[in-house]
Order: structure tokens, then C-alpha cells, then sequence
């Protein structure tokens, strides 16, 4: 999938770690044009002082980036050194997130209330250093998209930012089978310099939430910072309403955290690469063709099926290596079905069928042509499947009986052994929003608010200091 | 299409710049997996100390590159400034090309004759600081694709470049509609550690010719730097022979510098985003919904129809603007086709059409449904014209004729004005292969060795030394 390079912080993307990247972009890019928005490309350096004013307003604003100070390599004694005659007369920052950037290019570009609403995105690389890296999880360097669009007035900003929610909640849940709980962050966990940041919640297997997703009402403060102005019809300038919103590489994270087992990774068949692999028995040199033949065929008739409104992704092993070895490979990849094909299979036109979603089941073998007849109804089965699997784990570790701090601190405090409770899930309770209460309270116990859910049941007193509650919060420790 | 940004050198590419990349991106994408190749990602900085092995025996070696020497930003004084407490150990560089980092890579992935042939590709963007920039043409940063091949022998390795050579030629003919010569970089030419260089040069409108691409064998010389061993069937450890090959967002630049008229972008219908823009007249209120009717069946007809392997794209145009601004807008972004539909031409059954190509040619009216049965073919016809238009301004250009120094002086000199003729296009002559005579004499003449075509025809003396001719060669100013 991925391995840690060279470069501090910085990970290797292999193939079949990119591979679920590129399904990740073509089901999202899909849906980002579907709903109105156009791709661009911004530059990969911002101008240090294009920072300069955030630093002096922004209240958390992240300083850990990698500085560009120098254009040019001399040897000097036989060693490579950045030229000191090359030092640029501004140092560049490698983008962490472009809203400073595309703020200036949507100032550019909007004149009139008919050049809105702008709805951009963009496909790249960013980079935020990091001390603690972990792979997909947390790098310097990662992928993502980002979203930037500009609007008339709040409303429609606020409504993009529900559109793209429900983008980024079909992605995670109908495809990645990964469930998550839609809400708002609380003030204390906003993107700074956000009025209201949405967010998708996940739970990982091990009881930890994860962030999976986000989408941001900027208000007029990053149209304020970029001069992003337009004239209304009524011929008055205005302030654009903007709105930024990303996914990143950390989903195939998620991914991995989500479903896989001892036995490797376990792909939902709608994301997955491959979706059924066929290996060939080919022991028997003499019946070698024959055998060939067959799968062949079957490749063929199952890859002229549709399953998901695309064809299935079939695919026919043919490398020189032992049979075994190719199914063990594929299981580790989390390929949702192997098929084994030998000349015995052929006898009995049938095929060998092995789950990845239930490798402890006995292998099946049901009759070639009704497994081809019922193939897409078996991918939507461990589709279905591997999600319920999920989202039954989490509502099993999500509980709603905490309701005084004393619970609370028993619930995620420590264990006998002195450690934290190694897994505590989610604890669903009311909230009264004071952020200072929270942040003392909850930081000696690693927790915080992941978020407060959209759909709000909001009964009894707030779980950290008794008082009457507003909010109904979901509290985790979190990657 | 794209804009200078406020960061020098870098470009910001528009949607629909980014558009025609990702319809580059689609194409060439598809036959690089066709040909066996996977993606992969790879990290974005590079530690210095990978260039010092380089930059010790390699001559030539580019030094202008992005430097990153700090990991933090702080505020001193009321500014931002880096950190002086973060500054890295070992400075990183923004990757320029990625030979180095895969390398590594390659040499961990690597153990047996039975992991090669090792075929990956990488879409990215790298960073080469330059002085003059250009937009698409010579930007700081640039958006490509680099392949990086290990084989485990030469043959191999060699026959990859020039499967990647006719790849590149399908992409820039067949589709880009630009003509190119194949050919091979002469040794001045090569990029810096490669064996051999092979190239792809377009002639651009203005004359000069335009590197589009490249696919470089290059021996041993970056394995031993990157240690990528391998065991060989004998048991022996051998050294892998690799190759690398990229084309990037310059080809939009080609794209615009061979076909473009005063009139703006002409595309080519197989790289067109969008093929056919359907632009309804719709000035009469009481035949609104007819028209709206008219068009969206038309729309629909169209797209069901298949060109080049894929349903014709059409863009039934619905904005709140006037249809003729709509329309000048198509044309200036290059559509091949543009459909005007108001109440008369229902009436009539038919269908206003211009050609993009033929701008001067007036508008014709066929019958809607006879337009929609010719659809496919017209798009053919426009895509076949360009393209032979193309090549025929190309070959106008090219003199074969150039025998001496003399004439060859006064092709590429100085005019009458005192500057250099502005279109003296391409030579095509025989060359004795002495690379010194060839750097002191065409250096002042702004000239330079394009490439030695694959399809050699060594004829006479060398147009330079007047000794015998080993090779043919292309001259010509470049960008």
C-alpha cells in the first residue's frame, strides 16, 4: 500500500495504495462535477506574506510549514549548498491549504453577481510538517482536493457546505463502507478563521475517531483578507461569502482501520481495484489450455456485467507463480472475491469461490454459470455487508448512559494497569458549550468533542460541569 | 486558459486549461496501463544529499531549484519570519525530476530477476526555477507525468523507450492533432546522465520547434548510483538497467502555438472537453419551452452517438447571457462545433452550424437530422483537417535543400533589420557529428540540434564542417 520514504515524514504511494487513490478521485471527481464545480490548478507556493495577515488575526494559526528560502545549489568544497547569493527576497511556504492563494485568483476573476457563485476545486499536494507521522494518517506530505467556491450571501455559501457534506457522505458511506456521524465542530475544533465547520465523524476499530472529512463556512472573512468583491444588482460592492472543503489520502487510512483484519486488507467491492480475481490451477500441463480457455470466458462474461453503474473489474492472474501464492496475495490485498479454477472445476462447470469478507467460511463452489448470474448480487451482498459489519461495531462502542463527569472519567479514564482504556469508543452526551471547561477537563484525558451530530437530541445536564446542556456532543480521542 | 499568478514563475490553469489537462491526462493515462505501467506516488521533496552523487560526475547538472531550509514560521517584531530554530539539517529539495527518490525506491522493491521488468509512472508536479518564464511553456512549476522503468538488460530497457515514443506519438498525433518528428537527442543534447535520449520535436506556428516529450534509456548509470541490484536466473547480482520519460502541461502550450488563430484556441475534436456546443436562440418568450425542447433532444441524440471510442461530448449551453456572447465564447475556447437553434430553424427542421475550423466559411443549415447522422464523421473530418493542416505548414517550413555553411548562415542569420528572420523553421542536413563545432557555430544563431530523426537519410557533407556526414539532423531555434 504505502511505505515511509527516504524523506522525513514523506510516504511512498504503491500501487495498489494508489489504485484505491485513483477510485477514491474518479468516484468524487464524478460527483464534484455533478454538482456544479470546476477543477483548476493553483501554485504550489504562497508568498510568505500572503500569511501575514492570517498570523495577525487567525487565533491558532498553524506555523509548522515547509519555507522555500533558497533558488539555487553550489558545490563549495565539494559539497552541494544552497547558494547564499540565492536567497529569495521573500521566502515561499509549500502550500498547507490554498485559501490565501485562490482568494487572490477569485478577487481576479469576480467583478459582477453573475460571475458567482465560483465553484472551484483543485487536485494536490500539500504539505504541513509534522513531528508525529503516521502512515496515510498523518504526513507532511499528502493528497487531497480541495473546494473553494465564492457566493452571493450566506445562504447559498451555507447551502454549499450541505451539498458537499452529502458529496463527501456518499463517497465514505456507499462506497468506503465506512459510517459516519455528520455534525458541527464545536468552536474550540474549527478551522481557523471558519464561522461553522462541518465534519464527518468515524470510529476506527480501535474505539478512536477519525476525521474523515470537512467543509467549511468561511463567512466574509477570507473575501475580507482577498478582497473577493462583487457588485450586486442593485450596483452596490459587496463581500463574497466563500466556503472551503477537502478529502485526503488519510480516507485510504480510514480504509484500512475501518475493515481490515489479520489476514490484511478488506475492500468494499464498490471501491476495490479488482473486484473478482481468477486464478488458474494449472498444474496439469496437458489440460493447461483448456483451463486457460475457461477463464477466459469467465473473465469475459463477468466483466460484461455492470454492478455499481460500471463494468466489473475482473481480473484474470496469468503471472508464473504458484496458485497459492496469487490467492494469499489477493487476500492481503482485500480483493472482495477470489476465484479458483482448476480442470476438477472444469468437470464439474464449476468454480471455486472464496469470500474476503468471510474468510473463515469454507470456500463454495457453486455452478459456473449461476455464480456468473448472481456475481452482482454477491458484490452488493459483501458491500452491504462489510458496511453493517462496520457501523454495528460502532453503535456497539458509542455509548448514550454517561451522564455526569464521574461516569465520564471512569469511562475514558484509567485502567488498572494505569494505562488509558486502550479502546472507549464514542460517548454520546449533552454538552452545556463552555470551551474553556471542556478544554481543561477533557485534555488530561485525551479526549475531545469530535462533533456536535445534525441530528441533535439534547436531554439532561451537560456531562462536564452539571450545568444546563445545548448541544448534544460526541466526545472520542481522535487521530 | 491559465494566468500568471502573484508567485513568480507559476502559473494558476483555469478550468478550461485544466480541462484539455485532464483530457490529456485520460488518454495518455489509459495507454500508459495499457502498456502495462502503474501508478504510484512518490514524495515531493528530495534530500539534498541525493543530488550530491549527481552533481559530482554528472556534467551539466541543473542547480536552480527550490530549496526548503526551515520548518517553521514565527512572529518577530510584528512580522512572520522563519524560525531560526527550524532549520532542517539536511536542506530539502522540491523535486525537479524524480530519478533520484524512486531510485531508492526501485532498489528496496527490487531482489530478483522475476520483480523485473519494474514499470511505474507518476503524475505530479515539479519545480524547476527559471529566469524567463512562459506560461505553459517554461513555468517554475509544471504538472507532467514521469515513467520510471527497471529491465534486466539493455534490450529491454530499450525497446520501453520506444514503446513510450509511439505512446507519446499517438497522444500528440493522433490526438493533439500536432505533428512531430521522432528522433534521437545528439550527445549535447541528452539529458544529463542518459545513454540515449529519444524526443518528439513539433514546429509551432512561429517556426520554432518545441520539445514534446522524451524517453530516455539510461543504461546502468542510475541504478549503481541507487544501488538497484538484482539476482539474475544464474544466481549472479546484476545491475538493473533503467529509463525515464515524461511529457507534461507544456503540451498545452503546443496545443495553443499550432493550432490557435487570431480568433483564439482551436482544438481537435478527440481532445476537445467539450466536442459540440448546442446554444439556443431564445429571444422569442412564447417559443421558450419549444426551442428549450428542440435542443435538449438534440443534445441527447448527439451524445448517444460514439466518437473516437467514447459518446460524443456535447454542451447544450442554458446560461442567462445573450446566445452571441455565448457563442463568441465557444469560439474563443477552440470548440470544434457550435449549434445556433432558434424558432426559424425549428421550423425548418434544421440546425445552424460553425465550424471552428473554418471560421471564414459562412454558417451552414443541413437538416437536423442529417447533421446528427453526420456528426461522427464531420468530427473526423476536423480532427483529419487540422492535423494535415498542421503538417503541411510544417513541411512548407522544412528546406532539405541546405547544403553549406553559407546557406545555412544566411537561412538562420540576421535580416535586413539587423535581427534574426522570425520564421526560419526547420533544416533538415547532414551532420558529421562533432558536437564542439556544432556548440560554437550555432550557439550566435540562436540554433540548435533538434534531434537526428529515426528515419535517417545521410546524404553529402556536414552542413557545418563540410567533412563527411554521419548523421541527419534537424536544426531549428526552439523554446
Amino acid at each position: 500500500m504505502a511505505e515511509l520514504s527516504g524523506v522525513r515524514g514523506c510516504m511512498v504511494i504503491k500501487p495498489w495504495g494508489y489504485a484505491i487513490w485513483e477510485r477514491i478521485q474518479k468516484v468524487l471527481d464524478g460527483m464534484i462535477k455533478e454538482t456544479g464545480h470546476e477543477n483548476c490548478y493553483f501554485p504550489v507556493f504562497i508568498p510568505l506574506s500572503y500569511f501575514q495577515k492570517e498570523a495577525t488575526h487567525v487565533d491558532g494559526f498553524a506555523k509548522e510549514m515547509a519555507v522555500v528560502t533558497h533558488h539555487r545549489l553550489i558545490m563549495k568544497d565539494g559539497k552541494l549548498v544552497p547558494d547564499p547569493e540565492s536567497e529569495l527576497e521573500e521566502p515561499l511556504i509549500v502550500r498547507p491549504t490554498s485559501e490565501t492563494i485562490i482568494g487572490e485568483a477569485m478577487a481576479r476573476q469576480i467583478q459582477s453577481y453573475r460571475d458567482l457563485p465560483l465553484l472551484w476545486n483543485q487536485w494536490a499536494n500539500v504539505v504541513r510538517w509534522e513531528m508525529r507521522t503516521r502512515l496515510f494518517l498523518r504526513t507532511a506530505e499528502f493528497l487531497w482536493q480541495e473546494g473553494h467556491t465564492a457566493h452571493a450571501n450566506e445562504q447559498d455559501a451555507r447551502a454549499e457546505t450541505y451539498t458537499i457534506l452529502e458529496v463527501y457522505r456518499a463517497l465514505i458511506e456507499d462506497y468506503m463502507a465506512i459510517p459516519v456521524v455528520l455534525g458541527e465542530k464545536s468552536a474550540g475544533e474549527r478551522f481557523p478563521g471558519a464561522v461553522t465547520s462541518l465534519c464527518l465523524e468515524a470510529m476506527m476499530q480501535d474505539g478512536r475517531a477519525l476525521q474523515a472529512g470537512t467543509s467549511h463556512y468561511l463567512g466574509q472573512n477570507f473575501a475580507r483578507a482577498a478582497n473577493i468583491q462583487f457588485q450586486s444588482p442593485e450596483g452596490k460592492l459587496e463581500l463574497a461569502h466563500t466556503t472551503s472543503w477537502g478529502v485526503s489520502t488519510r480516507l485510504i487510512g480510514g480504509l484500512i482501520m475501518t475493515h481490515a483484519d489479520d489476514d490484511g486488507l478488506v475492500l468494499p467491492p464498490k471501491l476495490a481495484p479488482e473486484q473478482i480475481v481468477i486464478v488458474p490451477i494449472l498444474r496439469d500441463e496437458a489440460r493447461r489450455a483448456e483451463v486457460m480457455d475457461y477463464c477466459e470466458r469467465l473473465t469475459r462474461d463477468l466483466s460484461a456485467k455492470t454492478f455499481a453503474g460500471e463494468n466489473i473489474r475482473v481480473r484474470f492472474d496469468q503471472r508464473d507463480m504458484e496458485a497459492a501464492d496469487k490467492r494469499w496475495g489477493w487476500v492481503k490485498k482485500g480483493v472482495p472475491i477470489v476465484l479458483e479454477v482448476g480442470p476438477k472445476d472444469i468437470e464439474k462447470k464449476c468454480v471455486a469461490v472464496m469470500r474476503r469478507d468471510d474468510l473463515a467460511a469454507k470456500k463454495t463452489f457453486p455452478l459456473r454459470d449461476e455464480f456468473v448470474a448472481g456475481a452482482v448480487a454477491l458484490l452488493e451482498e459483501i458491500q452491504t455487508g462489510i458496511f453493517a459489519r462496520a457501523a454495528a461495531m460502532r453503535d456497539a462502542r458509542t455509548r448514550t448512559d454517561v451522564t455526569t463527569w464521574e461516569e465520564f472519567e471512569k469511562h475514558f479514564g484509567k485502567d488498572k494497569e494505569g494505562g488509558f482504556d486502550a479502546n472507549p469508543g464514542f460517548v454520546r452526551a449533552p454538552w452545556g458549550g463552555d470551551e474553556e471547561a471542556a478544554e481543561t477537563k477533557l485534555k488530561p484525558l485525551g479526549v475531545s468533542i469530535r462533533c456536535l451530530p445534525l441530528e441533535q437530541n439534547v436531554e439532561g445536564l451537560c456531562v462536564i460541569t452539571g450545568r444546563p446542556a445545548k448541544f448534544e456532543a460526541v466526545f472520542a480521542r481522535s487521530y
